[in-house]
């Protein structure tokens, strides 16, 4: 099998067919990685911080041309493109950071306690270690944020593990010159660069969870897919940890008190086709009062709206598939668009209009369809609540998801209950804004309760992403020059988070 | 069926016949602890640690009639038995002062920054939120700290989650006793008594970690049985987080520089025949120098001890099909005692004496057998090293431990090296010291590599197991009056510990 570019935007392919990755490779390329981890595992916090501002050094010395052939590959667009290179060097640079900080290096330390159990006990000093070479699966939607060099990658590397990037085939050259840039500044710094390795191809994505050298599994993807892999890594002999980000139907609830607010729906349609809508926190599920005129406005600022351009045939299949099933849902109407795409003569581009559907919210108590159906392209739900309990019920039997936003006055009545209910659902509540933009920063929470992830505890951004990949190891009355690894230093970790 | 009290002394059966849980009553268990989840869920610090407190002051108050039922059930011995309960209250306490420190209830805060994206942000206040209802499988070898009032459950109950334990067929009143004693305590502080919940019999355990209501499984026991839950957990349409503790085969090192300590050979034996070896950080793999006169103390050592009682009858079935295998493993032979139990006419009871098994470490490269095959019970294996180069060849093929030890002096050239390798298969690195016991801290770590965990991540001992069963949501320009947890203050929590 091989895989070649297309350009979205005029539906045809481009430059070389790239050959998947064959067993051997996989294997090779995994125990590159295991090799490496002998050597990037013990660095010294500050060398590891060093060689990751490199990575990113480089990166950003390649931007132009980086962005260029991205763009070529998924029709994202200079400007979003020029901005997710940032942000993926910006977080790769947060990371090295929190090395350099010791945010999970440092040890926690219990000095001995004289006397018999359970007061008394020896010196027990608490290390997080690496955790061996990790499986990174990129993203269609991040080229470069969710990708080789994404935050799976930088918070891997964090960590001290080595990794095997599956590279994704919507944008197989992306992949492979933001491998090269890396694999040369890993050479440029004596690094072997079986640090960073790199595999393509279904097969190839399938055999790598599997292989006995990988320690863990990270994601980005349909749930299909998430779901998929998560098996692999559970149904291993010796089972490994698997954090798959599986997207998510996001709900937006707009309280009366907001209702009236001018900028909504101009915001709402901004947010919901960001991108194409190819977000996985596209607020795709809009709960609005009943009677209100928002639904109206909201329908006229989307007939201002053009086309956008899909990531990949993939995209296009599993949007069409998806918009089938919300609409035969019991209760849904078209508010705005159609769900046929009509392409002009000789039109083979990836574009597609937006799409709203409507839904009365007691319906979805009847008919859950729209409610477990991510529709992955420029389309939304917008559901009219009756009343307070009826929203509430609602809100009781949505699905995990990644984000979800409250609009209202914070001395409206209800926004505290239903603050509490979002927050019941997703990892990330929002009040008065949206959903789609992700901080990078050190509290950031990008997770959520299944089928969001397949991993509630743990974030694919922010700092915290780092402790995915380490284990402790608690070191009872070893001397300081033999602990096996850095920062022996016989203070607990003042800079220690979760 | 029907679980009934077995005196291991006697091998008879004794007290009631005590009915599994059928299907509706496990279905109930489960929500009733949803239901007392949103009870407990969202008590203030104070309020849970002071209940924790209450709960720990129930169970010592009763301490002399626990001792005397859970003895005549599991043989254990009252000064044993008494030592575990108040390491069961003192580990509650320790929890409640977690609870009370804010240790994970406190945000994480990141200010708004203005400006741009990636550096430009709004606030991110980053909570751990309790993740609901925990299924806790208690274990045969530990009636009390890993039983219904145990590690498990009270790190739970310390994250704000409700528990519904599976109770361990080999202590059934013990169980019964203990949580009647909870239940108690639960009503007397006005709380709903499915807080703490409990089911009986193997099936219903099955079902359990597969109820809707269920968010995350926590196990002490075997590999099979831990396996077997794993996968359940993991094959749920909504798979949920399952920390199993497996046990393990863990392995000491004694270096040259150490041979000749005169402790050695009583305190090993001492360590291996605690609990009639029941335990699962029991030091069953103990690797010394070829041709020390160590072996043959340590024969002598054993020849003075007596038999052990062990706990019920799947304990003697399940040592005695280990014991078979290791024996027919390449080069093993038996140093001291006999494969085979000859009980006198009349001896029904399940009292084993000590067995020793001997092997070159070298065979250990071969055959694996030994490396792989938990003696649950009173049984070592003595691996005899020629060069360091073989020692360090066969740590690295272990299966990870929860525990490991290195026996030397901290100048000894070898000693680092051998600390490092062992640190890389298991949870816990003693120095000049044994494995058994496990101290009850802060910084205690109790897990390891697969198969000693399912979960490398996480510790079911110290005051992180609370991690295991909280959430991060991340609330995002919330205004702090609409939060919906405790804990709101704009000040990151100092005491946030991973």
């Amino acid at each position: 099998m091989t895989t070649q570019s297309i350009d979205p935007r005029t539906g045809k392919t481009f430059g070389p067919q790239l050959e998947d990755s064959d067993e051997t490779q996989v294997r090779r390329a995994c125990s590159d990685a295991e090799r490496a981890g002998s050597v990037w595992g013990p660095l010294a916090p500050d060398r590891r911080a060093a060689v990751l501002e490199t990575l990113a050094d480089a990166l950003d010395a390649q931007s132009d041309r980086l962005v260029l052939l991205a763009d070529s590959e998924t029709a994202l667009g200079a400007a979003r493109l020029t901005g997710e290179l940032a942000r993926t060097t910006f977080q790769i640079r947060m990371m090295a950071d929190a090395v350099r900080a010791g945010s999970y290096t440092g040890p926690l330390v219990d000095e001995a306690v004289a006397g018999a159990p359970p007061a008394g006990h020896p010196e027990i000093r608490r290390l997080l270690v690496p955790l061996g070479p990790v499986a990174v699966y990129a993203a269609s939607n991040f080229p470069f944020a969710f990708s080789v060099a994404g935050g799976d990658t930088a918070s891997a590397l964090a960590a001290g593990c080595t990794v095997v990037v599956k590279a994704h085939p919507g944008h197989p050259q992306t992949s492979e010159e933001v491998h090269g840039v890396l694999r040369e500044a890993l050479v440029s710094e004596g690094l072997p660069e079986g640090v960073i390795g790199m595999v393509r191809g279904f097969d190839a994505g399938s055999q790598l969870i599997q292989d006995p050298a990988i320690r863990a599994g990270a994601f980005t993807g349909s749930q299909r897919g998430g779901r998929a892999l998560f098996d692999l890594a559970g149904g291993r002999p010796d089972p490994v940890p698997f954090y798959g980000e599986l997207g998510s139907v996001n709900p937006v609830v707009v309280l009366p008190s907001a209702v009236a607010r001018h900028d909504l729906p101009r915001d709402y349609v901004d947010s919901l086709l960001m991108g194409a809508g190819q977000f996985c926190t596209n607020p795709s599920l809009l709960f609005v009062p009943a009677g209100s005129s928002l639904v109206d406005a909201i329908v006229a600022e989307i007939a201002t709206r053009s086309a956008g351009v899909l990531l990949y045939p993939g995209v296009v299949e599993h949007l069409e598939s998806s918009v089938d099933r919300v609409a035969s849902a019991t209760g849904v109407e078209v508010l705005a668009g159609s769900r046929h795409h009509e392409a002009a003569d000789g039109d083979n581009s990836l574009s597609r209009s937006p799409l709203l559907f409507g839904v009365k919210a007691a319906e979805l108590l009847r008919d859950r369809t729209p409610l477990d159906t991510e529709c992955f392209g420029p389309v939304g739900v917008v559901a009219q609540y009756e009343t307070m309990a009826e929203l509430l019920a609602v809100l009781a039997t949505l699905d995990g998801a990644l984000a979800g936003c409250v609009h209202g006055d914070a001395d409206d009545g209800d926004a505290r209950a239903v603050v509490a209910a979002v927050a019941e659902r997703v990892g990330r509540v929002v009040w008065n804004g949206w959903p789609t933009g992700v901080g990078v920063n050190r509290a950031q929470h990008h997770g959520g309760p299944w089928p969001a992830t397949t991993s509630p505890l743990h974030t694919s951004v922010g700092v915290t992403a780092i402790r995915r990949f380490l284990r402790p190891v608690a070191f009872q009355s070893v001397p300081a020059e033999l602990l096996p690894v850095a920062a022996a230093g016989p203070e607990s970790n003042p800079n220690l988070i979760d």
